[in-house]
């Protein structure tokens, strides 16, 4: 793992995070494709990440007390979605990036085409792995009406983002909002959403899972912005001080720094308080979401 | 309805694409998506074009006497992923082509990140789509699973086409039919199948339907290339005589054009001999098959 921040995930994490590396590799691997594409493909999902929506899967299957096992196809999938939208965000024509997690972006590495391509396959194999493991059919169909939507929201975000368009009679920090909603925030409430769909989650408990996911979504956000503010590159090993110079709304930018670190204080509470009515089988997610928080100190 | 060639489909095909054309406009209207976002789709969907798949799709629901109202999801999804991967191919960075249907391109219209975005959300839209409508969830997992696979193989064969990779211990021939199986064929058959999924038809009759869609997407791509060295690019809409000027392989330039054709003839017979075992209610797909072989005339 490739934590880009000075602040180290919990213990237990650190297990979780490489299991899902190796079922990752593993299911790259196995993939009936082009030598040349599983390459591509392997440099975009298996290059390090912090895999925040992966462990949310497992974590929040965990808090539902489901088989962690039976969560593994959605947590690969979600962050297979979130790989794509890296590669293809990063592309010339978007955020033209050529570093990211310290290595050069697909683009500058394997040429634009395949870059494309890459990303769009990623994005058909994750809807596919949703569909291969050993889940009842109602599960699938849920999780692959879950992952299809919330990658259309991640879509949109990333128009509002690039293109503009967020609906301007609302105020900045409402705008803002709504770009994060989108962009961040709907493929990590999914990513606890498919943890406890795994586990057959009654209404009720999803609904808690789904709240967390929410205020985790944002927080992530948020503290994404700040850290953009006050870590250096190299820290971060991609380019930092990048929204400021291109005129980007954020948090810090709107509100400054004190009152970003006091939102996420708030989301913080938020995310911690939708988890009130689970036990200890929580704890994985309580953490993570301390974590997440101290990222930004 | 634009056809790019002087054959006309049967005027039983007619009303179905008009019904087809006017679904896919109310469901892309309806997306809760920003208005440059439903732009920039609409423009990519609804510009005219054959419906080749949605129409097999609902024939091949027909064929084995399913209800065609329930298999409208299917049908629009397997266009929708279709007009994606055209605007992805013809994005600079891949096949570089200006002109769709006589029409400018989506990212000469609209720009690159547009036409990245666009076509990105357009493939988790159709996954959204076929997990909308009033399905049953063995149905909605089918379907998904069936459309992302051959979403893969469809980039996969834009891999080959574009960057190359394809098996070269196989003699031409062989290596162009498996460049088509992925590229064309794979979604062709898909769409066959989905339909008769839709029917809930049982395995012997699926397996009759997959015959007839592989033999109809090898014989489409046969005609496409035919088409591409006899027509003139007033009639097609859109360059020609383009595959041989960049050496791309085509059953032409293989076989000549009296064995190319002759390839048309077998594939034709071959599809209508899957069909045996249907009766009338099949006679939408034996239409279609002529039709299509016709085209190349």
């Amino acid at each position: 793992m490739n934590t880009p921040t000075t602040a180290q995930p919990p213990a237990s994490m650190q297990a979780m995070i490489e299991a899902i590396d190796a079922d990752l590799q593993a299911r790259v691997a196995r993939q009936p494709l082009p030598p040349k594409l599983i390459e591509a493909v392997h440099y975009g999902v298996c290059g390090g990440g912090k895999r925040v929506r992966p462990v949310l899967t497992l974590m929040s299957c965990q808090a539902t007390k489901g088989d962690v096992e039976k969560a593994r196809c959605a947590a690969a999938a979600v962050e297979l979605i979130h790989c794509f939208s890296l590669i293809h965000d990063d592309l010339p024509a978007l955020d033209n990036d050529e570093l990211r997690r310290g290595q050069p972006t697909l683009h500058v590495r394997s040429g634009e085409a395949m870059a494309i391509l890459a990303g769009d396959v990623m994005m058909s194999l994750a809807l596919t792995w949703l569909t291969e493991d050993n889940l009842d059919d109602a599960t699938r169909a849920r999780l692959s009406h879950e992952l299809a939507t919330a990658t259309t929201a991640m879509i949109v975000g990333q128009v509002y983002d690039t293109l503009g368009g967020v609906d301007e009679s609302l105020d900045k920090m409402n705008q803002l909002e709504e770009i994060h909603r989108n962009k961040t925030g709907a493929l990590i409430r999914c990513a606890c959403r498919m943890g406890a769909l795994c586990s057959q989650a009654d209404e009720a408990t999803l609904e808690a899972i789904t709240r967390y996911g929410q205020s985790m979504g944002l927080m992530f956000q948020v503290v994404d912005d700040l850290l953009d503010v006050t870590q250096s590159t190299e820290v971060m090993g991609k380019a930092t001080g990048k929204d400021e110079s291109a005129g980007k709304m954020t948090y810090p930018g709107i509100l400054g720094l004190e009152a970003t670190r006091q939102t996420i204080e708030k989301l913080r509470q938020d995310a911690l308080k939708a988890l009130e009515r689970f036990g200890p089988e929580a704890d994985g997610l309580r953490d993570f979401c301390r974590f997440m928080a101290i990222r930004s100190h």
